[in-house]
């Protein structure tokens, strides 16, 4: 059981790659000084590991604080958490084959969260488990119309988890995304592709009428890139870890 | 009070805040070559700080001087002052909630000033201060069809004030844009932040009618973003200084 | 004749080509973490080298594996091997011509592949190979409509071949590109400004009619740039090895 | 006189800063593996220099040669020269003003250079020069429908130096652009910021009817800025220095 010292009951190995998974994301252009990636315990699935408040580039395994599923932190020990990190809980709480969740504000992801005839969907295999349609979290459906669109107790997460459904992603409107899977890895990877996709959707639509993958392409493609995970994993821990040593090294 | 000599009375600290901005902003695109933030003085509120005409990104501590509020040198010691001090003189005296001010060109923003049915309006919760229109100065109207742009009097300074009002961004026709904070750090979040709504509300338009943050959501977002803009200061100020400091090595 | 054990009869200058244009390509932006490119064997003409499974990025010499045109991997030591090696062999044996092939997502091509009333096309003298229209391969007329749209055997590989034609480019719709060459210098060069037409071409076409390249001019232009070539593959070796040496020196 | 071994009489200040230039132009994107920048002999005003044929961002002072304004070289001493010498030569034929030429294919310009309905023109005060429209040269009108598009003798030179006429650019169809200037820094400058005016016009026009530069606004911008084009310079030249010293150190 997690201590109230800071210290948590995880496997090392887990902290170690959600640290990396904050760097790559950082490198990846996914997150900038916000958005955040977590971990569902390895060995209490009541649990999850999230970063403490702070910007992903730097986090390393000290920084990884253990919540409840409710969003109360454990391991603290008195250090700012992130304020959304409900979202966290309440998607592992409607979602058991979840076991990583990215929220990020990833910039071409974000102008399809703000229009409804234009929904992201899977234009290359890469990101074929987008499938034919994300749905999108509209929050003034939730929190009224002058909210400051965060996820920011737990009902607001619930109905977040609600509109996500069975998917792997849900846009949130004016805010950003929610990528889950059921590893570090596969949510690592879908993020960064979610973000390709969203790039090459947004030019494509310019060009004329668009052959988006179907259904059933997209399952497939699903299936075999995500057994090549990582491969892209491998490399692009290797270009995160340059520039966030290289940020690690500077004092204040 | 501020020596002829080059010494300012200023807040070592303040002075340290905004060579770093330089930095930030160099670094995250909003300044290039062009461009400057200042800070009002923290003991003499008639007076601001901002450095000497140069690159911002070389910009140190001595090179910040000290000028009257309608752009009068007194820490200059002969060294060549921007052209346009006069805008930040002119929005010190008309809006005295603000503590710094930045005029850049960034590129995404620039587009937003030359045209009138698609005003810059906050699309994502990071720039809700945006509101829901950002005005634009144009600068015809108080100087002629044929003038440099420029805001080199104070004259034209407080017309720019003037159009800015009470909001947070004015925008300059064809030429960039005017930020505006209680701080240093919300200053440079908030420029940074005018850039990234910029190129998302760019994308967006072209998909299909966009859904805006309301005027509420505007306000709160802004609230509560604000609270976290040292997460950013942070990382933004490593990620600057590897940049500069490698710059700054170099001799000639 | 190449052995089990993991070596190969080839020219080591043409592997030690191999790698620099793994590297170049990653660092060019047209492979990321996928993506592959073979050259035929310079002694077996019945052969190709081609890495095996990783990232490009991070391919050294010993990491190049010698297949048969059928894709049976004859050097491959029990290492892991790309799962679309076949669209190399398909494309060597229905083109006697081609010494090198580039297999890519390049980004900015990706979207040309997903429409039809845009065919990708020469618009600058750079890329004047890709005279007036390249063909679009659509893996639903072969593989039906689940697919994983990768060429994972040789009939799939044959199809595609056939779609290249003579051509030197073939688009996979939603998917990517191959590229092809009678030089390992060449291909690279092709795949760079493939990529780089696709980026104008786009921003082109939102500007008005578009004043394309002749088919003479296009085969003239391809005729004199060739002669070039090894301009820009110094240049590019050299920002490239910058940039993968570091990733190499990381461990892990 | 300049001698055939390879010296010349230029002064090594002007030889300084065209090797400069090169790195400057390939450091913020104007040049990649292809374009050059040269400058009019400074004693010999039936002179100009330019690199020989190599990569910009490798070229050292030793690197510059000596030209007849017949694109004749006096200096190559048996090295490679430029495809396209002939249009420098041609300009400082026809333009006595002009001391330094810059020709790219920058990648934003191109686009601009492919259409008829919609001008490159100054949009923002820092490409002030740009004036109300830029001409573009159609190769089609001098060398038919199945040129190379290369100014490769000195008649497509006097075509090209007569469509320019007394602007500051000229688009060459399908290739790039020329700038000219009455120095090498202001060549640099106007080469920089007609790429960054493009990609801001393209960005705007999407948006809605702009509101471009007036002739009088592009004519004071110009005046105002050039006189502070070493602010740029100087710091370019350091960001340069970086990369290009990191590239010089690599063998082979």
């Amino acid at each position: 059981m997690a201590a109230g010292n800071g210290t948590t009951s995880a496997s090392p190995q887990l902290i170690a790659n959600l640290a990396t998974a904050n760097h790559i994301l950082y490198d990846q252009g996914v997150l900038d000084a916000f958005g955040h990636i977590s971990a569902r315990h390895d060995k209490e699935p009541e649990r999850f590991l999230l970063a403490r408040n702070m910007a992903p580039a730097l986090v390393t395994a000290d920084d990884i604080v253990e919540f409840q599923l409710d969003g109360v932190p454990l391991t603290a020990a008195g250090r700012a958490v992130y304020l959304e990190r409900f979202l966290h809980g309440a998607i592992y709480r409607a979602r058991p084959d979840v076991m990583a969740i990215v929220h990020s504000h990833s910039p071409s992801v974000v102008p399809f969260s703000t229009v409804r005839d234009s929904p992201l969907r899977a234009i290359c295999h890469m990101a074929g488990f987008l499938g034919t349609a994300t749905p999108i979290f509209e929050i003034r459906d939730f929190a009224g119309d002058a909210s400051d669109l965060l996820i920011t107790d737990n009902r607001l997460g619930a109905s977040l988890a609600q509109v996500l459904g069975d998917k792997p992603v849900v846009l949130m409107r004016g805010h950003g995304s929610t990528v889950v899977a059921d590893s570090v890895v596969t949510a690592v990877f879908r993020a960064v592709y979610t973000e390709v996709n969203a790039r090459i959707q947004s030019d494509a639509l310019r060009l004329g009428p668009v052959n988006f993958l179907t259904e059933g392409e997209g399952k497939s493609t699903a299936h075999t890139n995500e057994g090549q995970g990582m491969r892209a994993w491998n490399l692009w821990k290797k270009a995160a870890e340059i520039r966030c040593a290289a940020l690690a090294e500077l004092k204040g």
